[in-house]
């Protein structure tokens, strides 16, 4: 399957897809739109794996389009702007998170809500515009709308800066949203993988007392000493908020009863299976249960600006391209801390 | 076991009382405590027979306490007041709700959500401080601390005010809690019940576009014509929020799927199983489920004066005393518009 035809468009391009449900990830060469007028064109340096890569290199979810670049971690240095860009110029440090396109013109574009635009469109696996399918960072370079490009400070390393585009944002939004920012206010977080150490982190930087949940005693040392929690072990009805980013079935029930009253708990993750909630804790202490995905890019800025102003980087085991099989197995066991991130820049060798 | 022992307290009293889990009402006397220095003694004029009275004189949720005088639905005629008393006097037309007691130290009390306080006393069927057991509005008289007592504006009709004291608050407080009280939002309401009707009610009279959501196709002309509905058929990803009122088992992802992004989901009502809750819309949305009880004293008392001053009655079928248990088997059937109240003032007999 590979030297798959591909229609050729005007800019080389080489990364690794996976050609096929078995995940496996090899060399492929594509190519890329030319440069449009708002257009940012960009060498990437440093890509991140998120677990969905993991889930859309086998096509789990069913939606997958093979050949699929991967890769929504995506950080790298601008090399071309179109006429009509604004806000960034060639060598910026750049990154592009999740998405790529959506409608800018529903209520939530308008809103700067992109990521709930029903037409949204993701960084790799999906039908573009021009009815090309979009390839991910795990290549040598991207052309983006400048719209879903945000700047990255010189202050904040790129391959810590990576996995802020998805696991960064995906934590920082709905800590925002549902009000869990704020001094004072008692936060859980369960499941301490590549969102939940971020979200740890944001939630300290905002101020709030963090306590991690967790079954595994072992992570105690880790959460309190290497992250920053102020506690490990979490007492009934103490929690204003709890950011859940378990993917695993898991009950809730005993997560709800941690809640204070009115306390929210925000899901992160989709179990395959509908969660089993209890009607009585929601109305009797008045608890709701919400979600959220990713973020608008305003706030994706936003949120990388807080990262660096805040010092607060994704703990990362940089790893080289040809790695990346490997490493995919190792986060399908849960074997890392706490975000795999690819050296594009230097380990991504040329195809011939 | 009618005659049952019961500590003789300074005040005479008699209403109807469930003896056993049959859930049979019958004459019973009783007596009361004397009116204390904080406290308010009123003659029962009428009261509404709320669907938690029919679950608890036959014992389903395992807490009654018999003989068990049910009603928290309760209005009247003050007819003394303790020396501290400061807001009402005798005359005074006043209410009772679902609460007769909490512990005025909390967070929640101190937030006025007296509602939510763990330690909160229900209006009948629980223990009091002085260790009696709590008797609601099926009886000629009530005694209670002047805190939980509203009171009834002239303009409002004392028997269809009745039902507010639970249903009314039960609809009110959520649809304020969770912003859905404002002109240019759409809310929808499930279930055309004794909470249904007054939910459509209130969130016309806040301004907002309300759409009756029923698998019953027969109370379109009900929802419309009668309680004022704009709409009764509900169009996928159309609604701000929805307010369901639906006890029984029922699937929430068609309700969820009626939500726009962002929409809110609040449940009022208590199925005996859990809930099954799909994460994916939830966090695709970022839609939230949330639940409410009741509301506190000063919002029960706003929402009084709200319905006083934009004429809402509930509905009401008013009933005589020894109509209770024929009453009690048509609510289980549903076969109510869309509550019934108890003429307590004129049908309550004295028990010899």
């Amino acid at each position: 399957m590979t030297g798959l035809s591909e229609e050729v468009r005007p800019n080389k391009a080489f990364g690794w897809a996976a050609i096929d449900t078995s995940g496996v990830l090899s060399p492929f060469k594509f190519s890329t739109r030319g440069t449009g007028e708002k257009d940012v064109a960009f060498k990437v340096l440093y890509c991140g794996i998120c677990h969905s890569d993991l889930h859309m290199i086998k096509n789990d979810w069913g939606t997958s389009i093979y050949p699929l670049v991967p890769g929504h971690e995506v950080v790298g240095e601008v090399t071309e702007v179109g006429s009509k860009v604004q806000k960034l110029k060639v060598g910026d440090r750049v990154g592009v998170g999740c998405m790529v396109g959506s409608c800018h013109s529903c209520d939530n574009c308008t809103n700067n809500l992109e990521n709930y635009c029903p037409e949204m469109i993701f960084t790799y696996g999906a039908k573009y515009y021009d009815g090309t399918v979009t390839y991910g960072g795990y290549s040598n370079t991207m052309v983006v709308d400048e719209h879903f490009v945000v700047g990255i400070p010189e202050n904040l390393p790129l391959d810590a800066a990576a996995p802020l585009l998805c696991a960064g944002i995906t934590v920082y939004s709905p800590l925002r949203f549902y009000g869990l920012d704020k001094p004072g206010l008692h936060v859980g977080v369960v499941g301490l993988g590549g969102l939940g150490h971020l979200a740890v982190k944001f939630a300290k930087a905002m101020g709030t007392k963090v306590t991690v949940i967790s079954t595994s005693p072992s992570k105690q040392k880790e959460a309190l000493e290497n992250l920053g929690a102020d506690s490990f072990l979490a007492a009934i009805g103490t929690f204003d908020g709890i950011v859940d980013t378990v993917s695993a079935q898991h009950p809730l029930l005993p997560l709800l009863g941690l809640l204070k009253s009115h306390g929210k708990l925000v899901v992160l993750g989709i179990p395959e299976k509908p969660l089993e909630l209890p009607a009585f804790p929601l109305i009797q202490g008045r608890k709701l249960l919400g979600g959220s995905m990713i973020g608008g890019m305003k706030e994706t800025q936003e949120m990388i600006d807080f990262a660096a102003e805040h010092g607060i980087k994704a703990d990362t085991e940089v790893i080289a391209m040809d790695y990346v099989n490997a490493a995919m197995d190792r986060l399908l066991k849960g074997d890392v801390k706490y975000r795999f991130v690819i050296d594009i820049g230097n380990t991504l060798k040329s195809i011939s």
